[in-house]
């Protein structure tokens, strides 16, 4: 019995989801296909499916020049608010990415933003924090600048 | 010769610096200890001082609307180029800080920073991400809004 309890303590000791160990360079290659898929959803005018590389949480956090966004639905919302329609959205490239890991479990991710667009192009840098969630590599947290 | 040769590979496996466990409530008050001392330092009008919240390397970086700066030399020079003065300076005070460990050598710290000043205040968001050194916690990336 005293031997159960003490497994308990250990188990209930671990962090919410213990994920196996996973070399470096695959965890970058796994966080640049999450970006490369947002950029394909973007240009495909789906924001339901790029919104799919963040966490989908209450917790989610996106900080810009207009304060703090939190949570999926309401990044969802602003995005749709921000990007009403296809003109908007215009052609999304990333570029100048770099991956700079923190830990086994997160990493953060400098680049560049460009829109290409006929009512007007728009850019500027991000920094994305991403965390390994059990169902991959996600961004719990977006800062993004509009380049002045 | 085996044996010593074993002991070197795992020596050099090791992070470039191995530090004791610490208990998140010790990270976060580290954490928290920084930006009061940044405050502080800021409302002293001491820049220098200022910047020793920050990751003395090269490898720094601030990312904000006119792009990424880089390096420790370089963060101090765009802070001395854009705040030249005590008025520029103004009274510094962050608040609504929230820090989010990313495991435990790393951190993700959201605040809001206001300048009040006779020339206009000034004020937005800011996302910092946290390394834990041998020197303590340091800021080794800032993201920083102004708003609008």
């Amino acid at each position: 019995m005293a031997k159960l309890l003490a497994l308990t303590f250990v188990l209930l000791a671990l962090p919410a989801f213990a994920l196996p160990p996973e070399p470096q360079e695959d965890a970058k290659a796994a966080i640049l296909a999450v970006l490369l898929a947002q950029q394909a959803a973007w240009n495909q005018a789906d924001l339901p499916k790029f919104l799919e590389g963040y966490w989908n949480s209450p917790e989610l956090t996106f900080a810009g020049s207009d304060g703090i966004v939190r949570g999926y639905d309401g990044l969802l919302e602003r995005y749709r608010r921000t990007y009403p329609d296809q003109k908007a959205m215009g052609t999304l490239a990333f570029s100048g990415l770099e991956v700079r890991p923190l830990g086994p479990e997160a990493a953060l991710v400098l680049g560049r933003w460009h829109l290409s667009r006929t009512v007007g192009d728009a850019g500027g840098v991000f920094s994305l924090v991403f965390r390994r969630l059990p169902t991959g590599w996600r961004i719990i947290h977006d800062h993004t600048s509009v380049q002045k």
